[in-house]
């Protein structure tokens, strides 16, 4: 059994990581920490563990951590992962962040987007972006992975076979991202107060979210060329999912058929991506409570722009889902050990 | 290997049965039929089962439904599963009903609250009531199984306790019940159009509602005498989920602390009853996606009544997740086989 | 015009006032307090005044408020009006309480309930209870409103054709009541935080809730005697809306159209009372955004029980329209003058 | 008084024109049609018009409707509104079509969309695209106005004022628009069922809705040129309110403070329409319920592109509202008879 902890496990995404982490066969969890709950049980926190997870939650002592667990989730406000980062790799202890600390390569687009200063810029450099569908072998070796963020996730994933195939004028992507509430978290805000966002929807962020670096700088990577995208997140009244709507011009002739096909080759094998078939668009309410990213992709002839759908659920494949992902590609386990059910439908 | 039958897996009861049959490590799925939806796949109609259930949808034909399956679910319209379980019967196969036709052991009164003949009544006694918490003994060597309807699991569950042990004036009791729209199916209705029921709360079918005889049946089964309940039904703007509200006049004079150990003691030992700890409340997403009925209990002092609170997932514990629940049972699995996870929260 | 103050302008119920206000053509509203928002405009609050509302909100200054209003709405947390009620008394003023300050005529009870020394009790006595329908003559000279609480205002109309007229068993009242979550305010908290919400149902409050003596004072004046309740009040995920069911056993033998008839005749002539035909039942989306309480009485002949069903919206006839309504009174107006519009629907 | 017939007065755009002519202080409504409830009182299709709109709904009669109508609204599915047209033309009335059958200028474009022959070409020339703000002074004397369609006000108001001032390179524009559920209409359907459209997000008539050759012509005679655009509509769990988010690259180097003003002086003395300040971002809840459509400009100098965003109640400016102030604008009226009032918030 793999000895783990989570810290920040109250949280929605450090709860969810919970709820997969007790019902994975090769995991023990070993240590909950919680700011705000420290001293209860984690199921006085989150009623749907009651006669689940009998753990109390702890206040977070990195040394005793340390000696309790093999691997640390952190799900934490940005900022918050570095100290334990470099604890874990003195210690010789691994580490799957679920924040921002480590997915930026260049430390100073990370502080000037974060506003923060980065203590432990010499990590990053080894931390591993921690998508497996395009970075599996350098995960399965890590000390560090950077969970990718939710939005980045499904903006990656919908756009790769595009940039990788070198099929759209990488000046033109535009991102328009929705997604539901628990993306926000669980502090309170009017933002996310019920009256104010029930029947409501609304951009937020507009040319100054903090996934944009992230995103422009896995997609860079994918085209070989510098790529600067407009990304615009909304706000959506619902629970779960992201859906992003993705337009770009081709570069190249093809029809939905053909970039289907390309789709499903570039993601064969893959275990947690479903492309769909021509005239189906994914939903959200199709990959809630599942790790599935589904796809799908649609050509535009009076513009020639492909216009691409990707719909996660922001608590799985966006956060905790990847998270376990991760772990089972770390520890050479198959990699929907823990994950291997369907989604909530309806 | 236990080959099963799933007869009506497009309405929202029957595919919820297919998602959990899916991940149940004993089962195989045989057949899946359809009226409305016969010769597509199942994915093709349900997308969160892309990739996960390749079956296609086929139209009822008993004879080979009986040559390919063990045990049959039926999850139909009332009036419809008599036949199936004649044949049943006759072919030595097991039947788990998720309908209503073989609940209401006195067929008068099935066909007075039905409107419907009844044209299996000789099968009807040889049925078991399908609440594995009150008939495990029974259900293990039965034919057909009575799957409980969604209300009616929450109420007798809730109320059990207090009438087996006489605790209560049996002329006292109300039953108001809030259930998610799920519950109305997957049929087209104004009742279940999202612009006249989102933001919207109704009550229906007041004094009416078709489960109020089951309801009864069991009550009085287990107080030993006749019990009339009045009981009304609530449409609430959410997918999943009933919370029943129960009163009952106290006939012996008990503290909070006093009935919630009464509580636990009837139900010590159960795998998916929780008893709440006094001052805590069930709630709907509390349960949401897992096989859960939770409980609690309140004593008002100044009128000597008792209110208890019943939150269960409609589709779950209120019939899919309660439908493997009596095939372990009937199979002596432990009762969790392929039920054994947490809801999902938020 | 009636130069009027709203004291506590950017809660739910006080906003709602300023939108009904800004709207009525014999009012100006003279003075907006806040005590979160001072110094900002109240359309920087709330967008949807944006255009409408000009005035900038300010901080509480009684001498002021009396200097520039003729009539003061308050729309606070209990405990908070009664300065504001001695001042307006000592100035020649008139004052309409949202709040529970004035409601209960007891001091005594008020203290035990609230929790709260009650540093007015002189006032009380004078203060009128303003549900219109029971007490308009009392209000046409009052100095003094105490506003009715959303619950109450169900409940009381909902019961009173039945106490008034004696045809129940005062013993035998239960009184189950379903919010939108508006009812619970704009402050932030768990209960209320959108993740949470959505998609849940639960009771709270149970046996203990305040507004069980309010509700019970009311009944009690209309049936001459004590009458004691259960009430118990549950989170609905909706924002606008009560229904409230309530039960009674019937102490005289009537059917349904007799009671219909007898709740027309009690309720005749009233502005915002709308008794539907037997065999429809109020909806919360029907009164959404309007100030009406819609009425269905339902017997069961099988129990002698009456279910009676109240639906409002809380934020008008619950709150700020009824608000609206004892100003129309107390100044001689039609009663719905700033109120003759039809609900939003759907 | 104005006598009015509605024509469909039962979908949701007719039931919403009903409630606001109801209450327009110069408007008798003379005639109220429906296919599906002729012969019901409409209170018994809509609960919240109970005691407020008595008529009977009858059966289309068109003769009579014209001896007993001045000015006829239709909102009725494409291709109904033709004949009714033409009757209107050789009777002396006046039509307002809610409908799409006047709006597109070539019948050609029409018939490839709609895929429906159009049998009353002759009258297209002479209706007049009923959106106030871009064409006032041919709707005042106009026998045939086009109500625009919910996506194509959002759009067009949104983005008008950079094409009539040439800012943008007009082949960049992306219309990435989301409507609540009522934009879907009455009518039932598996898209519009409750448990699967709460808590979902998706995109639909990727490339290929038939808004757009609407927008584009309307954009076109903006530009002076033609203009193509990708629109994609997407359906959000919410009843009322469209939000669209329109990206284009700007062809002049201009800050968002200079395109607010550019905005602002477009859109001067309009009564509707809300520019709001830079960093303020609209939100359907701030519309609902009101006429008002809600713009904010944003400009990311990363990219050069402009990011507009628009909101409006789709069943208000998107629908009944602008149908309400094109008859204003006709009779010479203030703008705002009938809609003087504020959206409802939360």
């Amino acid at each position: 059994m793999i000895k783990v902890g989570v810290v920040g496990a109250t949280g929605y995404a450090g709860a969810e990581l919970v709820r997969l982490l007790a019902g994975h066969p090769e995991v023990e969890i070993a240590v909950l920490t919680s700011q705000s709950y420290a001293g209860q049980k984690m199921w006085e926190v989150f009623p749907h563990l009651y006669g689940i997870v009998d753990k109390t939650l702890e206040t977070l002592n990195i040394p005793e951590l340390m000696a309790r667990c093999e691997v640390i989730f952190t799900a934490l406000p940005h900022g918050h992962a570095m100290t334990v980062g470099q604890e874990v790799m003195r210690r010789g202890r691994r580490l799957i962040d679920l924040g921002a600390d480590f997915r930026l390569k260049d430390v100073d687009v990370y502080q000037s987007w974060y506003k923060t200063e980065h203590t432990a810029a010499v990590l990053v450099a080894s931390a591993v972006y921690g998508l497996p569908e395009l970075y599996r072998e350098d995960i399965k070796d890590s000390v560090i992975v950077a969970n990718p963020g939710c939005y980045p996730t499904s903006a990656i994933l919908g756009l790769a076979p595009l940039l990788a195939n070198k099929l759209i004028d990488t000046d033109t992507v535009i991102i328009d991202s929705k997604s539901g509430v628990s993306g926000a978290g669980r502090g309170l805000s009017l933002k996310t107060h019920f009256s104010e966002t029930t029947e409501n929807f609304q951009a937020y962020g507009v040319a100054t979210h903090r996934h944009t670096p992230e995103i422009e700088q896995e997609l860079s990577a994918l085209a070989g060329v510098p790529v600067v995208v407009n990304f615009t997140p909304h706000l959506t009244p619902m629970v779960r999912g992201i859906l992003s709507t993705m337009y770009a011009k081709l570069s190249v002739d093809l029809n939905v058929q053909e970039l289907t096909d390309i789709y499903r080759s570039f993601y064969q094998n893959e275990r947690f991506i479903r492309v769909l078939p021509p005239g189906r668009y994914p939903t959200t309410k199709g990959v809630a409570g599942s790790n599935y990213c589904d796809l799908s992709v649609t050509v535009d002839p009076r513009t020639k722009r492909v216009i691409v759908l990707a719909a996660i659920d922001n608590l799985l494949k966006g956060a905790a889902g990847q998270a376990v992902q991760n772990l089972n590609v770390m520890y050479g386990l198959p990699e929907d050990t823990g994950l291997n059910f369907a989604g909530m439908y309806p």
